[in-house]
């Protein structure tokens, strides 16, 4: 079942997409809703980030075609995959569709990161690996847009994957995925592939990184935990639209666009 | 003016603190509201953090007599003051009284730092100092609880600052205060005197800070932003009670409790 969030005419509700057709429902996503008798086409409306996390984690490297990169942009040779998260800043969370906007202080230009998302369904402390596979309502595709100067020379990622537009996410939930089966996470610049790897290709699969953020953290409904990246991701160009495609999800698509002092 | 969030009979309103008696205001606390006649004796209520953040940050280093302890746990001897912010985990929020709990796994248990915390009223994004000032509804105190081997050996400060209940913040937002003319930021264990130093010390003052951040992230309605801490912290003992007041603002008080496994 594909679950989304949408606008129509200014009103926002969640809703399920099936073909061309995207039907309201009411009640709580994340419990006990019931399913309306309004439809809209897909055309029709503006879907947005299907949910609102209060946070969201990711684990810093967790594919091997990343290590070399991550050990290059962080100075660390030794450096070795961990579940060990850092935060997305909330404010970078952004719509399908929306612009990926580089700041014009930018020093290097931001990069994409293609990624897979678990999004959280249920309060989640201090579970099992195997207990944590039940707290995940579904996954979406995001877009870890990052500034890699900032990402480096800061102190924390606050603005090198924070600043905003830098989250996009969407194009909806997936509660039928399942990601140790494995979906191809694939990037499109303007159409061109420019990146692939499987889900089933994480070093640390959802369960286990869920399971280790939620010792000392509570993870709540909607929190979003992404998987990582792979690759070394390129520079991305103002007018250029880049694609998320996790197969057996659906694809996420935004513009990228250059602010203006 | 005293603006504070509180529960009364499982009811939760914001309202206006005079004395000892809490006045519950109806509609937007950051934007119009109504004071209501409901009155309550503060001792019948219970105070909540005064506001629910999206997003919390605070700069690493930010009065003299904390920079040689940063760089000590840092491994950074050329560390200086900076506006650059981390991010606090919207899970460690928590509230006024309520127990700050050291995790049974933790390494070295817990430090308190006692802060001054300014909260966002408006959307703020790309302004000068000047402005930064005018997007501040009020001050309130907060205890930035830190587990020290977290903090240096995580790649990130997710829960070396972040684990649940290292953020209480409160009592009540002080919309009357004003960090520039000082007012002292004091720490008591059990009510003994452990740390103080004045808000008018800080190296780079909330206008500073929060126009440095506004530069790439939007801040909102409710987001906090935190001094820095000043001195060397000490460890706190399960039993204890800690103490933050700012003088101008209140007292935030919480006990210290140990996790059981």
């Amino acid at each position: 079942m594909k679950l989304a969030r949408f606008d129509a005419n200014g009103q926002v509700h969640h809703g399920i997409v099936e073909g061309d057709v995207i039907t309201a429902i009411e009640g709580d996503v994340f419990g006990d809703y019931s399913v309306t008798e309004k439809t809209h086409s897909l055309q029709a409306v503006t879907l947005l980030a299907p949910v609102t996390p209060t946070q969201m984690f990711g684990p810093g490297v967790n594919f091997e075609t990343h290590l070399a990169m991550a050990a290059a942009i962080t100075g660390n040779s030794g450096m070795q995959p961990t579940p060990e998260p850092w935060l997305k800043a909330i404010n970078s969370l952004s719509n399908p569709g929306a612009p990926i906007v580089i700041p014009y202080d930018s020093k290097v230009g931001v990069e994409y990161e293609g990624e897979c998302i678990a999004i959280i369904g249920a309060i989640t402390r201090r579970v099992d690996p195997d207990e944590a596979w039940n707290r995940i309502l579904g996954y979406t595709c995001g877009n870890d847009v990052s500034e890699r100067d900032w990402q480096v020379n800061d102190s924390s990622t606050w603005r090198g994957k924070g600043a905003d537009t830098f989250g996009p996410i969407g194009p909806w939930i997936e509660t039928d995925f399942d990601p140790r089966r494995g979906g191809d996470m694939i990037v499109r610049i303007d159409g061109n592939e420019v990146n692939r790897v499987t889900t089933a290709d994480m070093y640390y699969d959802f369960g286990e990184v869920i399971s280790f953020i939620s010792q000392h953290v509570t993870l709540r409904p909607g929190d979003a935990i992404w998987s990582g990246t792979s690759g070394r991701p390129e520079t991305l160009q103002p007018g250029q639209v880049v694609e998320v495609e996790v197969t057996g999800i659906g694809v996420l698509s935004n513009p990228v666009a250059a602010e203006q002092p």
